[in-house]
Protein backbone atom coordinates (compact mmCIF):
# COMPACT_ATOMS: atom_id res chain seq x y z
CA UNK A 1 0.00 0.00 0.00
CA UNK A 2 0.86 3.33 -1.02
CA UNK A 3 2.85 5.67 1.57
CA UNK A 4 3.89 9.39 1.62
CA UNK A 5 6.04 10.28 0.54
CA UNK A 6 6.72 8.27 -2.77
CA UNK A 7 9.86 6.19 -2.95
CA UNK A 8 12.88 8.06 -5.17
CA UNK A 9 11.76 7.74 -9.08
CA UNK A 10 12.95 9.19 -12.19
CA UNK A 11 10.48 11.79 -13.53
CA UNK A 12 9.71 9.68 -16.68
CA UNK A 13 8.95 6.36 -15.47
CA UNK A 14 6.76 7.51 -12.71
CA UNK A 15 4.93 8.71 -15.81
CA UNK A 16 5.27 5.95 -17.70
CA UNK A 17 4.19 3.90 -14.98
CA UNK A 18 0.91 6.22 -14.59
CA UNK A 19 0.24 6.17 -18.26
CA UNK A 20 0.20 2.26 -17.90
CA UNK A 21 -2.56 1.89 -15.48
CA UNK A 22 -4.61 4.72 -17.84
CA UNK A 23 -3.70 2.59 -20.65
CA UNK A 24 -5.31 -0.49 -19.52
CA UNK A 25 -8.48 1.43 -18.98
CA UNK A 26 -8.11 3.04 -21.92
CA UNK A 27 -8.14 -0.55 -23.47
CA UNK A 28 -10.67 -1.86 -22.29
CA UNK A 29 -13.06 1.50 -22.48
CA UNK A 30 -12.63 0.68 -26.57
CA UNK A 31 -14.48 -2.44 -26.43
CA UNK A 32 -13.79 -5.21 -28.69
CA UNK A 33 -9.49 -4.30 -28.95
CA UNK A 34 -7.64 -7.16 -27.59
CA UNK A 35 -4.76 -6.72 -28.84
CA UNK A 36 -4.95 -3.08 -27.30
CA UNK A 37 -5.52 -5.00 -23.66
CA UNK A 38 -2.64 -7.21 -24.12
CA UNK A 39 -0.20 -4.80 -24.91
CA UNK A 40 -0.15 -3.38 -21.50
CA UNK A 41 0.45 -6.76 -20.36
CA UNK A 42 3.69 -9.17 -20.21
CA UNK A 43 3.63 -12.27 -21.85
CA UNK A 44 3.68 -13.46 -18.15
CA UNK A 45 0.84 -11.33 -16.39
CA UNK A 46 -0.90 -12.23 -14.08
CA UNK A 47 -4.12 -10.84 -13.68
CA UNK A 48 -6.15 -11.57 -10.49
CA UNK A 49 -9.80 -10.97 -9.88
CA UNK A 50 -10.52 -13.15 -7.05
CA UNK A 51 -11.48 -9.34 -5.87
CA UNK A 52 -14.55 -10.12 -7.88
CA UNK A 53 -14.48 -13.88 -7.27
CA UNK A 54 -13.74 -14.45 -11.24
CA UNK A 55 -10.45 -16.18 -10.77
CA UNK A 56 -6.81 -16.03 -11.62
CA UNK A 57 -5.46 -15.51 -15.46
CA UNK A 58 -2.00 -15.92 -16.56
CA UNK A 59 -0.81 -15.17 -19.53
CA UNK A 60 -1.57 -13.41 -22.46
CA UNK A 61 -3.14 -16.67 -24.09
CA UNK A 62 -5.94 -16.80 -20.61
CA UNK A 63 -6.50 -12.48 -20.55
CA UNK A 64 -7.16 -12.96 -24.33
CA UNK A 65 -9.69 -15.75 -23.35
CA UNK A 66 -11.25 -14.00 -20.77
CA UNK A 67 -12.01 -10.84 -23.30
CA UNK A 68 -12.60 -12.83 -26.57
CA UNK A 69 -16.18 -14.02 -24.16
CA UNK A 70 -16.23 -10.64 -22.11
CA UNK A 71 -16.06 -7.85 -24.72
CA UNK A 72 -19.33 -9.33 -26.39
CA UNK A 73 -21.91 -8.33 -23.64
CA UNK A 74 -20.36 -5.42 -23.20
CA UNK A 75 -22.23 -2.34 -24.99
CA UNK A 76 -20.40 1.05 -22.91
CA UNK A 77 -17.56 1.06 -20.88
CA UNK A 78 -16.02 3.74 -18.44
CA UNK A 79 -13.02 3.65 -16.26
CA UNK A 80 -12.35 6.13 -14.81
CA UNK A 81 -8.64 5.89 -13.69
CA UNK A 82 -6.98 8.59 -10.80
CA UNK A 83 -5.29 9.07 -7.53
CA UNK A 84 -1.83 7.12 -8.81
CA UNK A 85 0.48 6.17 -6.49
CA UNK A 86 4.01 4.72 -6.33
CA UNK A 87 4.59 1.83 -4.17
CA UNK A 88 7.81 0.72 -5.03
CA UNK A 89 10.65 1.64 -7.60
CA UNK A 90 13.53 -0.33 -8.33
CA UNK A 91 15.10 0.47 -11.73
CA UNK A 92 13.14 -2.47 -14.13
CA UNK A 93 10.56 -3.51 -11.58
CA UNK A 94 7.74 -1.19 -9.98
CA UNK A 95 4.51 -1.76 -7.63
CA UNK A 96 1.49 0.86 -7.74
CA UNK A 97 -1.89 1.57 -7.21
CA UNK A 98 -4.47 4.08 -8.84
CA UNK A 99 -8.26 4.57 -8.11
CA UNK A 100 -10.53 3.21 -10.67
CA UNK A 101 -14.47 4.29 -10.65
CA UNK A 102 -15.92 1.89 -13.07
CA UNK A 103 -19.02 1.38 -15.08
CA UNK A 104 -20.16 -0.79 -17.48
CA UNK A 105 -23.07 -1.05 -19.67
CA UNK A 106 -23.95 -4.79 -20.40
CA UNK A 107 -25.76 -5.47 -24.08
CA UNK A 108 -28.26 -6.66 -22.03
CA UNK A 109 -29.08 -3.63 -20.56
CA UNK A 110 -27.89 -4.00 -17.34
CA UNK A 111 -25.33 -1.35 -15.50
CA UNK A 112 -22.30 -2.18 -13.29
CA UNK A 113 -20.60 0.73 -11.14
CA UNK A 114 -17.80 -0.38 -9.05
CA UNK A 115 -15.38 1.47 -7.31
CA UNK A 116 -11.94 0.09 -6.66
CA UNK A 117 -8.60 0.14 -6.30
CA UNK A 118 -6.15 -1.42 -8.58
CA UNK A 119 -2.76 -2.83 -7.34
CA UNK A 120 0.07 -3.26 -10.61
CA UNK A 121 3.45 -4.68 -10.38
CA UNK A 122 5.16 -3.80 -13.97
CA UNK A 123 8.39 -4.85 -15.48
CA UNK A 124 10.51 -2.51 -17.81
CA UNK A 125 10.52 -5.43 -20.60
CA UNK A 126 13.17 -3.61 -23.92
CA UNK A 127 12.38 -0.14 -23.76
CA UNK A 128 8.71 -0.76 -22.70
CA UNK A 129 6.78 -0.80 -19.12
CA UNK A 130 4.23 -3.66 -18.97
CA UNK A 131 1.87 -5.16 -16.09
CA UNK A 132 3.39 -8.34 -14.90
CA UNK A 133 0.39 -8.55 -12.24
CA UNK A 134 -2.77 -6.71 -11.42
CA UNK A 135 -5.28 -7.45 -8.70
CA UNK A 136 -7.71 -5.16 -7.37
CA UNK A 137 -9.68 -4.69 -4.37
CA UNK A 138 -13.20 -2.93 -3.26
CA UNK A 139 -13.32 0.64 -1.76
CA UNK A 140 -16.79 0.75 -1.27
CA UNK A 141 -18.88 -2.58 -0.72
CA UNK A 142 -20.84 -2.43 -3.96
CA UNK B 1 -7.36 6.56 -30.57
CA UNK B 2 -4.62 6.07 -28.12
CA UNK B 3 -2.78 3.20 -28.47
CA UNK B 4 -0.08 1.44 -26.04
CA UNK B 5 3.01 2.79 -25.42
CA UNK B 6 2.41 6.39 -26.38
CA UNK B 7 4.70 8.31 -28.85
CA UNK B 8 8.06 9.60 -27.68
CA UNK B 9 7.23 13.31 -25.92
CA UNK B 10 9.25 15.11 -23.73
CA UNK B 11 7.99 14.64 -20.51
CA UNK B 12 7.73 18.77 -20.32
CA UNK B 13 5.02 18.55 -23.34
CA UNK B 14 3.44 15.56 -21.78
CA UNK B 15 2.70 17.43 -18.34
CA UNK B 16 1.62 20.33 -20.47
CA UNK B 17 -0.68 18.68 -22.65
CA UNK B 18 -2.55 17.00 -19.76
CA UNK B 19 -2.68 20.24 -17.97
CA UNK B 20 -4.49 21.98 -20.96
CA UNK B 21 -7.26 19.33 -21.16
CA UNK B 22 -7.64 19.82 -17.26
CA UNK B 23 -7.37 23.84 -18.20
CA UNK B 24 -10.77 23.48 -20.06
CA UNK B 25 -12.67 21.61 -17.25
CA UNK B 26 -11.61 23.61 -14.93
CA UNK B 27 -12.47 26.67 -16.47
CA UNK B 28 -15.97 25.46 -17.28
CA UNK B 29 -16.10 24.36 -13.82
CA UNK B 30 -15.59 27.96 -12.56
CA UNK B 31 -19.23 29.12 -14.60
CA UNK B 32 -18.84 32.40 -15.62
CA UNK B 33 -15.36 33.01 -16.64
CA UNK B 34 -15.19 33.07 -20.61
CA UNK B 35 -11.85 34.61 -20.61
CA UNK B 36 -11.02 31.84 -18.70
CA UNK B 37 -12.11 29.02 -21.14
CA UNK B 38 -10.69 30.99 -24.14
CA UNK B 39 -7.72 31.49 -22.69
CA UNK B 40 -7.34 27.32 -23.26
CA UNK B 41 -8.52 27.13 -27.36
CA UNK B 42 -6.32 29.35 -30.02
CA UNK B 43 -7.98 31.41 -31.98
CA UNK B 44 -9.21 29.38 -34.88
CA UNK B 45 -9.71 26.69 -32.29
CA UNK B 46 -12.44 24.08 -33.44
CA UNK B 47 -15.08 23.26 -30.43
CA UNK B 48 -17.34 20.07 -31.93
CA UNK B 49 -19.89 19.29 -29.92
CA UNK B 50 -21.72 17.02 -32.64
CA UNK B 51 -21.72 13.79 -30.27
CA UNK B 52 -24.04 15.99 -28.16
CA UNK B 53 -26.06 17.08 -31.09
CA UNK B 54 -24.93 20.34 -30.41
CA UNK B 55 -23.13 21.68 -33.74
CA UNK B 56 -19.71 22.77 -34.12
CA UNK B 57 -18.17 25.87 -33.22
CA UNK B 58 -15.68 27.84 -35.02
CA UNK B 59 -13.28 30.73 -33.40
CA UNK B 60 -13.23 32.35 -30.29
CA UNK B 61 -15.85 34.54 -31.29
CA UNK B 62 -18.28 31.60 -31.70
CA UNK B 63 -17.23 29.84 -28.53
CA UNK B 64 -17.42 33.26 -26.42
CA UNK B 65 -21.14 32.85 -27.38
CA UNK B 66 -21.41 29.52 -26.54
CA UNK B 67 -20.44 29.93 -23.09
CA UNK B 68 -21.96 33.13 -22.77
CA UNK B 69 -25.60 31.87 -23.52
CA UNK B 70 -24.58 28.03 -21.65
CA UNK B 71 -23.06 29.94 -17.79
CA UNK B 72 -25.94 31.50 -16.91
CA UNK B 73 -28.30 28.41 -16.69
CA UNK B 74 -25.50 26.52 -14.81
CA UNK B 75 -25.85 26.24 -10.92
CA UNK B 76 -23.05 24.33 -10.40
CA UNK B 77 -20.55 22.12 -13.01
CA UNK B 78 -17.90 19.32 -11.97
CA UNK B 79 -15.77 18.04 -14.69
CA UNK B 80 -13.85 14.61 -13.22
CA UNK B 81 -10.89 14.83 -16.17
CA UNK B 82 -8.51 11.45 -15.84
CA UNK B 83 -7.21 9.25 -18.29
CA UNK B 84 -4.90 11.26 -19.70
CA UNK B 85 -3.73 9.64 -23.30
CA UNK B 86 -1.40 10.88 -25.57
CA UNK B 87 -2.16 9.91 -29.37
CA UNK B 88 0.29 11.57 -31.44
CA UNK B 89 3.23 13.74 -30.97
CA UNK B 90 5.11 15.69 -33.69
CA UNK B 91 6.65 18.58 -31.67
CA UNK B 92 4.72 21.62 -31.90
CA UNK B 93 1.05 19.63 -32.73
CA UNK B 94 -0.10 16.72 -30.47
CA UNK B 95 -3.09 14.63 -29.91
CA UNK B 96 -5.05 13.29 -26.73
CA UNK B 97 -7.68 11.80 -25.35
CA UNK B 98 -9.23 11.86 -21.74
CA UNK B 99 -11.97 10.42 -19.80
CA UNK B 100 -14.51 12.53 -18.31
CA UNK B 101 -17.23 12.23 -15.73
CA UNK B 102 -19.22 15.52 -15.97
CA UNK B 103 -22.60 16.55 -13.85
CA UNK B 104 -23.83 19.59 -14.60
CA UNK B 105 -26.81 21.21 -12.65
CA UNK B 106 -28.75 24.04 -14.05
CA UNK B 107 -30.26 27.17 -12.35
CA UNK B 108 -33.70 25.20 -13.15
CA UNK B 109 -32.74 22.31 -11.01
CA UNK B 110 -32.06 20.07 -13.48
CA UNK B 111 -29.56 17.41 -12.96
CA UNK B 112 -27.50 16.14 -16.31
CA UNK B 113 -24.42 13.52 -16.27
CA UNK B 114 -22.16 12.10 -18.78
CA UNK B 115 -19.56 9.63 -18.89
CA UNK B 116 -17.64 10.87 -21.95
CA UNK B 117 -14.23 10.50 -23.56
CA UNK B 118 -12.83 14.42 -25.56
CA UNK B 119 -10.76 13.86 -28.08
CA UNK B 120 -8.17 16.71 -28.49
CA UNK B 121 -5.62 18.56 -30.54
CA UNK B 122 -3.20 21.01 -29.57
CA UNK B 123 -0.91 23.34 -30.88
CA UNK B 124 2.09 24.89 -29.54
CA UNK B 125 1.82 28.63 -30.16
CA UNK B 126 4.27 30.66 -29.30
CA UNK B 127 5.53 29.20 -25.63
CA UNK B 128 1.79 27.75 -24.67
CA UNK B 129 0.01 24.94 -26.06
CA UNK B 130 -3.42 25.39 -26.68
CA UNK B 131 -6.52 23.46 -28.22
CA UNK B 132 -6.84 23.64 -31.60
CA UNK B 133 -9.71 20.82 -31.76
CA UNK B 134 -12.32 19.70 -29.02
CA UNK B 135 -14.36 16.87 -29.78
CA UNK B 136 -16.52 14.04 -27.45
CA UNK B 137 -17.71 11.01 -27.57
CA UNK B 138 -19.67 9.19 -25.27
CA UNK B 139 -18.17 6.06 -23.30
CA UNK B 140 -21.65 4.51 -22.13
CA UNK B 141 -25.22 5.60 -23.81
CA UNK B 142 -26.44 8.65 -21.72
CA UNK C 1 -7.87 29.65 -8.25
CA UNK C 2 -6.00 28.56 -10.83
CA UNK C 3 -6.13 30.05 -14.71
CA UNK C 4 -3.83 28.53 -17.82
CA UNK C 5 -0.99 28.22 -18.30
CA UNK C 6 0.04 27.67 -15.00
CA UNK C 7 3.08 29.23 -13.44
CA UNK C 8 6.17 27.57 -14.38
CA UNK C 9 7.30 25.03 -12.11
CA UNK C 10 9.77 22.06 -12.32
CA UNK C 11 8.49 19.10 -13.36
CA UNK C 12 9.50 17.43 -10.61
CA UNK C 13 7.53 19.53 -8.54
CA UNK C 14 4.98 19.46 -10.37
CA UNK C 15 4.52 15.68 -10.07
CA UNK C 16 5.14 15.97 -6.41
CA UNK C 17 2.61 18.40 -5.67
CA UNK C 18 -0.19 16.21 -7.65
CA UNK C 19 1.55 13.38 -5.26
CA UNK C 20 0.75 14.74 -2.37
CA UNK C 21 -2.44 16.06 -2.93
CA UNK C 22 -3.48 11.98 -4.24
CA UNK C 23 -1.10 11.05 -0.86
CA UNK C 24 -3.96 12.75 1.79
CA UNK C 25 -6.94 10.69 -0.35
CA UNK C 26 -5.50 7.60 -0.55
CA UNK C 27 -4.63 7.70 3.30
CA UNK C 28 -8.45 8.56 3.83
CA UNK C 29 -9.47 6.01 1.59
CA UNK C 30 -7.25 3.29 3.96
CA UNK C 31 -9.50 4.06 6.67
CA UNK C 32 -7.68 3.64 10.04
CA UNK C 33 -4.18 4.41 9.14
CA UNK C 34 -3.85 8.14 10.90
CA UNK C 35 0.23 8.46 10.44
CA UNK C 36 -0.33 8.15 6.70
CA UNK C 37 -3.06 10.74 7.26
CA UNK C 38 -0.82 13.14 9.28
CA UNK C 39 2.65 12.10 7.24
CA UNK C 40 1.03 14.54 4.13
CA UNK C 41 0.68 17.40 6.42
CA UNK C 42 3.23 19.99 7.99
CA UNK C 43 2.81 20.19 11.96
CA UNK C 44 1.85 22.98 11.72
CA UNK C 45 -1.20 22.73 8.49
CA UNK C 46 -4.69 24.14 8.74
CA UNK C 47 -7.34 21.55 7.75
CA UNK C 48 -9.98 24.42 7.23
CA UNK C 49 -13.28 22.52 6.95
CA UNK C 50 -15.85 24.96 6.86
CA UNK C 51 -17.02 24.55 3.55
CA UNK C 52 -18.63 21.32 5.10
CA UNK C 53 -19.52 23.36 8.14
CA UNK C 54 -17.03 21.25 10.01
CA UNK C 55 -14.58 23.78 11.97
CA UNK C 56 -11.14 24.26 11.26
CA UNK C 57 -7.94 22.07 12.65
CA UNK C 58 -4.98 23.18 13.66
CA UNK C 59 -1.60 21.40 13.94
CA UNK C 60 -0.91 17.48 13.71
CA UNK C 61 -2.68 17.34 16.77
CA UNK C 62 -5.73 18.64 15.90
CA UNK C 63 -6.17 16.63 12.69
CA UNK C 64 -5.19 13.10 15.02
CA UNK C 65 -8.29 13.61 17.08
CA UNK C 66 -10.23 14.38 13.82
CA UNK C 67 -9.41 11.56 12.58
CA UNK C 68 -9.15 9.64 15.64
CA UNK C 69 -12.88 10.05 15.95
CA UNK C 70 -14.47 9.34 12.21
CA UNK C 71 -12.58 6.61 11.16
CA UNK C 72 -14.18 4.27 13.07
CA UNK C 73 -17.63 5.60 11.71
CA UNK C 74 -16.40 4.92 8.06
CA UNK C 75 -16.74 1.41 6.53
CA UNK C 76 -15.12 2.38 3.29
CA UNK C 77 -14.00 5.39 1.67
CA UNK C 78 -13.33 6.41 -2.31
CA UNK C 79 -11.81 9.97 -2.71
CA UNK C 80 -11.26 10.27 -6.22
CA UNK C 81 -8.77 12.92 -6.54
CA UNK C 82 -8.44 14.35 -10.17
CA UNK C 83 -8.26 17.65 -12.50
CA UNK C 84 -5.08 18.99 -10.34
CA UNK C 85 -4.38 22.65 -11.62
CA UNK C 86 -0.81 24.46 -10.00
CA UNK C 87 -2.04 27.90 -9.22
CA UNK C 88 0.93 29.48 -7.79
CA UNK C 89 5.07 28.48 -7.13
CA UNK C 90 7.15 30.15 -5.23
CA UNK C 91 9.83 27.41 -5.15
CA UNK C 92 9.47 26.25 -1.64
CA UNK C 93 5.84 27.08 -1.67
CA UNK C 94 2.78 26.33 -3.88
CA UNK C 95 -1.10 26.08 -4.46
CA UNK C 96 -2.70 24.36 -6.27
CA UNK C 97 -6.24 22.54 -6.79
CA UNK C 98 -8.01 19.40 -7.05
CA UNK C 99 -10.97 18.34 -8.13
CA UNK C 100 -12.56 15.26 -5.79
CA UNK C 101 -15.27 13.38 -6.25
CA UNK C 102 -15.43 11.58 -2.54
CA UNK C 103 -17.95 8.75 -1.85
CA UNK C 104 -18.00 7.73 2.09
CA UNK C 105 -19.92 4.75 3.31
CA UNK C 106 -20.37 4.71 6.98
CA UNK C 107 -20.66 1.79 9.34
CA UNK C 108 -24.17 2.64 9.87
CA UNK C 109 -24.90 1.89 6.48
CA UNK C 110 -25.46 5.32 5.18
CA UNK C 111 -23.83 6.92 2.06
CA UNK C 112 -21.95 10.09 1.30
CA UNK C 113 -21.30 11.61 -1.76
CA UNK C 114 -19.79 14.76 -2.57
CA UNK C 115 -18.22 16.39 -5.58
CA UNK C 116 -15.98 19.53 -4.18
CA UNK C 117 -12.91 21.19 -5.18
CA UNK C 118 -9.80 21.25 -2.67
CA UNK C 119 -7.93 24.07 -2.33
CA UNK C 120 -3.86 22.88 -1.44
CA UNK C 121 -1.17 25.00 -0.01
CA UNK C 122 1.91 23.17 0.41
CA UNK C 123 5.32 23.80 1.50
CA UNK C 124 8.89 22.04 0.73
CA UNK C 125 9.99 20.75 4.08
CA UNK C 126 13.44 19.28 4.17
CA UNK C 127 13.31 17.12 1.03
CA UNK C 128 9.77 16.60 1.10
CA UNK C 129 6.11 18.48 -0.10
CA UNK C 130 3.89 18.46 2.62
CA UNK C 131 0.42 20.63 3.00
CA UNK C 132 0.06 23.66 5.24
CA UNK C 133 -3.17 24.52 4.29
CA UNK C 134 -6.33 22.11 3.16
CA UNK C 135 -9.34 23.76 2.55
CA UNK C 136 -12.56 22.38 0.39
CA UNK C 137 -15.70 24.07 -1.95
CA UNK C 138 -18.67 22.59 -3.03
CA UNK C 139 -19.13 21.92 -7.28
CA UNK C 140 -22.34 20.97 -7.12
CA UNK C 141 -24.56 21.44 -3.85
CA UNK C 142 -25.01 18.42 -2.76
Amino acid sequence: MAVYPPPPCPIEDRIALEDLATAYCNAVDRIGDIDGVLAVFAPDAVYDLTGFGLGVMEGHAAIRAFYAGAFPTMAGNAHYASNFALAAFAGDTASASVHVHAFSKGTDGSLMEVKVRYLMDARRDPGTWRITRLSLELLLPA
